[in-house]
């Protein structure tokens, strides 16, 4: 019941230092320069690595049903991966319900998914796929129950329009809860879809090209004033993957409006020639990847404050089911990638030890800020007494090699195969229990707790605090 | 048959000098340091006097039939305060037609409006009220015949949504038209304006209310958007009264995408404390005045070449009216200011009088790049041998208070009475002859002609030129 | 020793309320929304009035020996007209003492200056007039003795190099004293006067001609860089004068670089127009006034968050010393303009009443933010239960119009003469006392204390509260 | 005397066409999409790859003297690499000369050095190492020369103060010479250099640590400023290391200020962990490797028009020299990298195969930029009838990973060891003569040319053409 991490640097949003540190019981006890602790005790020698809270992914998609297919990863494969990645906390995005559901068809759906398989720690956001009022009454019902986010769709089956999005918002922000939206201007992607599909154009380049940055850059600047004409509500954008629309959020936090933003590694370090690549169905997502300029934007936001987090959006679909899927047309192959365990060593090695962003950074993008923005602080997010015992250890002197073979989730393929990274995940701990340790997977199947998240609250992240 | 300036100091948009001028035939034939005409002709001395090309107000609403209410100014009243003002070209945005009628429908209604009544040059923009493939197959036609831009309308009876946008804007960008767009986001107008007059509030400061500058700045960044997914198409956007839409524009420029903006001096120096005036009536418009930062972020525009042109929106409705219809509830007074006379004084002695802009700047805002942008250049906007004899005389020396008895439009207030400018319109030149002399209208009704423009070209706008 | 202010709107930096406010024995002992004091006290009835903290004007220089002038007010007159206006502290920036004298000696000196003459509260800003060793170990004692902050100079007598600028700021920091400095290059500026007067343009347009903007653009810059070398030592920039600075200044938070900056009514209002009055002597101040672009800038700033405070930088030379002194030679004129009086009124006239900024930003640039920079809070710059009982009651209703006549300074002139504000200043009291009443002046010379100020502290001003 | 190029994608800085090219007598003679020459000649297959104009390396230091040594290329064997790598132009920094030397001196000295040697054409930059009436009296002559450029020191031993570049950029704009500037802080780089030095800190990591990027900045923001004081001289900033500096940059530019900057691939490409590698000593260079975030920073300003060229500063001392030389001190180490073969190649593969740049934005910033900056437009910097037939064919279908073994320098290292590119330079011709084919030299001693540049002219450059 008892583990101690001794000689590790522990890390968290708001400094570092040379500590020990003590769990017990799931929670942590203690952090001293040095801890002997009164009985013996398991003990971790951290020499030479950094100790840091557990990673935080607030945007997965496990066993999501796409309508013609369901991903390849469940939430005990998905957890798994997130765990072996050094992630001890998932926020999924649940998928549409049938026509018509209410809020809570969902979340019963979610919470059978996610009994008894869960790994670590989990909750789920909402999602708004229409707009009426039994639904706008029952999102505080929903709060209470600790979802405390929702997402709103511009486009896909269940897009929302202007007025929809508006009454979601308002009520959202009375009810206590985080607006995350998916941003993409649904009239043009259908109309160049429609027009490269019609001229026989569909190979994977012309998912990227039926969807141009501009389509999510639009939306990004709507559901900014939108969200300011509704009162002010706070807004979350997912999923950035370019430099016009963090632009446009640039500005609105110049404006001290309440928005934040995440992004993901594949927005970070891959660009559009995947789709030249042989391989390119690997790479269907959406949105979309970028050209290298748009990498270089969203590094330069990474460094500088104005991106809040990193999160994957891991929605895997196996090749074997892009293919078929497919069958050679961009437009019915499912979107998404795997990626949760690749997280915290991308952004490490690419953020950290090329000295773009300090550890303390590292920490707050990848764990106390989606801790802060989704109810979790201070439960989660920190290295504090009280907090949860879910610890990840980097040993910043190895190097990774991606691999499949290595990874564990159910995919058969990753985005990143062959990614040499300057760094490695040693060990991750799910409330003190080792989950993972040198390339094994040591947890089980339903040792993680479903979250019930605190409503939305400014006082962790205040808005002042958002330099542009 | 001829006109000599002497003594002044001519300015053109790319610079100034002290020079004679002379007009033979309407058309200038010489500009030296020194002209001595051959035999005797008519002569102004304009000495100590700015002799600049005659202002260029591309946005004016004359004769327009807004369905409850038609503007007291028609196209003699309205171009005879232009004249006096300064002013020697104009053009019209044409109100909608009937529903279903074709572009060519409201062209030769204003074609009616405007004959044997226009004291200056004038042409008209078109406007897209609807879009299918008869209106779209009509854009090249109205082109031909010199109708080289059209405008867009977001909210009002005749919006588009998206798909209808992006349709339009192509065909016109293939037409060789520019596209020009009135940027306001309805769904969010119409909300808050049904709120506002379900609880009774229905004061002329509710109309501000009703249309925060967040539902323009969204639009904005939409048309954009929107635009560079149509391949690109150039973009005009009219009437801007907020700082934030400007910075949507400028990083649309830092992109190097062809589009211009323009203000109005009612944006600039008017602010919201207007609406609590008692003859808050005064001042509804749209879009509506904001508060005094905008101001200040618009003249910073100004100064530094974020914003391309100034006109003047002039769409006048008498107190009269104003009070008849209205009733005492906002959204029943007609939209819009009377002011075509007023724009190059207030500009000039805002602008150029306090340092803000240089007169070559003033120039360009007023008369260059109206005419570059919309067709009408080298006939107009500058004074060089072959252009049209179009001249506005200044006196920097001169003060002016506005007052409404002194104006030659027909309304029955001006929103600028009282204001106090430094300089005075001393004299107007259209093609040579004098229409305005030292607070005298000496021109003629139907003097003006019909002004075919030419397409849209980019060769006159360099996107490189724009500056952010 | 008890003062009840009634149905006033009390207004803190952050927040406003309908409250009275009880002050016993000259602190604040009560806010509530209706207070019924148990005996009979004093009472102001504050019905339709803004109740502020008293306004902290952290830039005066009273009674300053510039060599061959002394200016007209010493700390009676200065600190009665800052009464007068609302002011309730002054923060002086000590004069130059004899070459090679101690820090001290000008404490000494300024102490017995300001004993038994200051009407407010009074502390000073020591001045780095050299650097040696004997100097930097000198820092220390004076933050002690509660002299917190200090003025460097890039230009006049004293200049300092950037080697010496680095070695004072890093000692400044590691003192726990903030590093303030009159940013101007002096080469340029030294180059362009001798080549004015070699040419006989002694005219005071000359003196602004002299120091363009980017002499003081370059000097910001240049200190920001200096600061960061050092250490990251804090840097508060005096009397903003242009907006490219400002951007500069943006820059350095976007890196949250702890860096303030102050601007002054006369850089908001006034512009070089003035220089072409005849009575352009009136306004020849460092840095001089410039074109109207600048004041929007700077307004922009005000408005967004960029500018953290509003001083004076009150140094009053009559009409009758300039003209005397100058003898038709700007260079011998000495520079400063009065105007401690007017600082409130001003800025709540142009700035809260045109909706710029909220009364709570007013409240924030006037005396939240100095006290916080300076070490006066929280005794200072915010009405809160314990704070010293400093008001200023402005009645928003009124109008003012500034006559030289009506002001309680020692000048012969006000660089306001015939500004007409929105509001009136209608009483301020000092810890309790009533010290202006409606026009008259009821306090008393001696009243005043010397406020030992805390050492500079980043936990008042949080970096990340910066926003750009 | 005649050679064909054809099936290539001829690129200029403002087009590409698949289009055959024909040189004659060394020049150009014709383009078109089909050219069959009347008499055989020597034709070039150049099916599936660029033919661009051949590059321009506008900084580079051969064979220079810093003293205590000279770099190890001279200029056959810099030219050699130079055109081995696609270059066909340099235009080299001169060395400072012996203390009080007349600028005719190092013209001498360098004529001497290229003569007989230079492979390709070439001229040199002047260097101001002093003020004194006799220099600037001197500088218009050898601007009628063909020196149109030169270069100021903020730092090392003959640098300039504010004054001196104040005299040396006004006299320099009136001979119509380009100012271009190396930008330092010198003194906070000697403070910080001498506290190293002192604590025995002399590891090629305190070589960077020694001057931070806010040196760098500092002195960027101030020649802005001091350019735009002497009455607006064009000033030409050299390889640039950061973000911050660009930032400046900019801002000069938005304000229409004729401001251009250089970076180089170094400054691209690597970053501060060089620093931490055993072989750190390579990398010993001024401006030092920054952080990837500059890197990013950097990349940005490529992609979207900030920055103007890009150039090699190849200045190569070998490891033997460096390791003799520095004796494990790093402020003994000479400075500089060698490079002048890889630039072309790096930013082909990491600008236009990643899609941050266009093939047509490669050549402005590699070619037409520096020719049309440095009075070699219309000769050189594009393929066009009239112009010199220097030519570069790259295929971007094959990969190249760069060792020194392969290169053509004299050094015995490259910081490019192991680099992959995507593409290769196939030929590279010299006013119409093959210098390089296919990974073999075939150039001659003495077949380059010095060039007399035209005088700087803005006609070329047009400010306005500058977008932020």
């Amino acid at each position: 019941m008892r583990v101690l991490i001794k000689n590790g640097i522990v890390v968290n949003a708001d400094g570092q230092a040379r500590q020990d540190l003590l769990i017990e019981n799931g929670l942590i006890a203690q952090l001293a320069e040095q801890i002997t602790p009164a009985e013996p005790c398991e003990t971790i020698d951290a020499e030479g690595c950094y100790v840091m809270p557990g990673g935080i992914d607030v945007h997965t998609h496990f066993n999501i049903d796409v309508g013609h297919a369901r991903s390849c990863d469940d939430f005990f494969t998905g957890t798994r991966a997130a765990a072996c990645g050094g992630t001890t906390t998932i926020v999924d995005h649940m998928g549409f319900g049938p026509a018509g559901c209410r809020l809570r068809h969902q979340l019963e759906v979610y919470q059978d998914y996610a009994a008894y398989k869960a790994v670590i720690d989990y909750s789920f956001h909402g999602t708004i796929q229409h707009v009426n009022h039994a639904i706008l009454d029952e999102i505080p019902l929903l709060v209470e129950e600790g979802i405390s986010s929702f997402k709103l769709y511009l486009t896909y089956k269940y897009k929302l329009n202007d007025d929809e999005a508006l009454q979601a918002m308002r009520h959202l922000n009375q009810a206590g809860a985080l607006t995350t939206v998916h941003p993409e201007n649904d009239a043009a992607i259908a109309r160049k879809r429609a027009e490269f599909l019609a001229a026989g154009k569909t190979a994977p380049r012309y998912h990227a090209l039926s969807r141009p940055l501009e389509c999510e850059a639009e939306a990004i600047a709507r559901m900014i004033n939108l969200a300011q004409l509704t009162g002010n509500a706070p807004l979350y954008i997912v999923h950035l993957s370019n430099g016009l629309g963090l632009e446009y959020l640039r500005l609105a936090r110049r404006r001290r409006q309440p928005v934040w933003v995440e992004t993901c590694p594949q927005y970070l370090l891959l660009d559009e020639r995947c789709y030249e690549r042989e391989d390119a169905l690997k790479f269907i997502l959406t949105p979309p990847l970028r050209n290298a300029s748009n990498n270089d934007a969203l590094w330069c936001g990474i460094a500088d404050g104005a991106i809040d987090t990193v999160a994957t959006d891991h929605c895997a679909f196996s090749m074997a089911q892009r293919q078929q899927l497919s069958g050679g047309d961009f437009s019915r192959c499912p979107n998404g990638l795997p990626g949760v365990e690749n997280r915290l060593l991308l952004l490490f090695s690419h953020g950290v030890m090329t000295g773009r962003i300090t550890p303390e950074r590292f920490v707050a993008l990848t764990s106390a800020n989606p801790a802060k923005l989704f109810g979790l602080w201070p439960q989660k997010g920190q290295l504090a007494p009280g907090a949860d015992g879910d610890v990840v250890i980097i040993d910043p002197r190895r190097t990774t090699t991606i691999r499949h073979a290595m990874l564990h989730d159910n995919a058969d393929y990753s985005p990143w195969e062959g990614f040499i990274c300057q760094g490695a995940i040693r060990q991750t701990l799910s409330r003190g229990r080792t989950i993972f340790d040198n390339g094994n997977f040591t947890g089980t199947a339903g040792q993680g707790r479903f979250l019930r998240r605190r409503p939305f609250s400014t006082a962790n992240v205040p808005v002042s605090g958002n330099a542009s």
